[in-house]
């Protein structure tokens, strides 16, 4: 009995018109579904990238539990190594501001931006937990 | 130039260590690293979580940009359809709650249930999105 992996990735978002433009137009997510006003869900490889409006996940009396939260949130995705100056220079001409560009001491490399709701976002190599993509 | 998948993936909690225990003990993810004060961060198959003190990590001058939200998140971790039952039992020796368990008309299932903190968690079999482990 073990837990296998992470399969759905929850972030929240004020306009979810303009999130769903920058996850598939700007980093290339494949669109899924979406309920307007609600969500906007997202596949990302083996996994799923849910976009949220806070104030409607956090009803009641939808399918799934209430949740919901404010502020900026934070995912990583993994990228190659050898794709991480392609992916600057594509989110430079998307418009899209590099915050920080870090090489870890203990090998591998992560870019920051944000997306359009504050959210903190990583491109990073999996080298940097060890992990094999 | 593609995005592989998500590495990490965080929540927000308001105790570290009860968080910590938690996701160790009753769902057996694998401890990483700490900040005392600041983040756990755990191990789950190919992925990282990312537990933080939202307070903490919202402060400038960490070596990454700054995040943290109030309110639950919501994540979703891949299991066996075969092992969902044995995880039930397993929650509730726990003196975990169920708050839903839910068969999903496309197929697979999903039993939800809170951390410590309040965040929304799920156990769900990756058929739900036609994803394969």
């Amino acid at each position: 009995m073990k837990v296998r992996g992470i399969l759905e990735t929850s972030l929240y978002v004020d306009d979810l018109s303009a999130a769903k433009a920058f996850y598939t137009d700007v980093l290339g997510l494949a669109f899924v579904s979406r309920q307007p006003g609600r969500h906007v869900f997202l596949r990302c490889g083996r996994h799923m990238l849910l976009l949220f409006d806070a104030h409607a996940s956090a009803q009641a009396g939808n399918e799934t539990p209430p949740h919901g939260a404010e502020g900026a949130g934070h995912v990583a995705f993994s990228v190659e190594e050898s794709e991480l100056n392609d992916w600057r220079r594509h989110l430079k001409e998307c418009g899209v501001k590099i915050e920080r560009d870090f090489a870890w001491p203990q090998g591998g490399r992560s870019i920051y931006f944000r997306d359009p709701a504050g959210n903190s976002l990583e491109l990073a190599t999996p080298s940097i937990w060890g992990v094999v993509n």
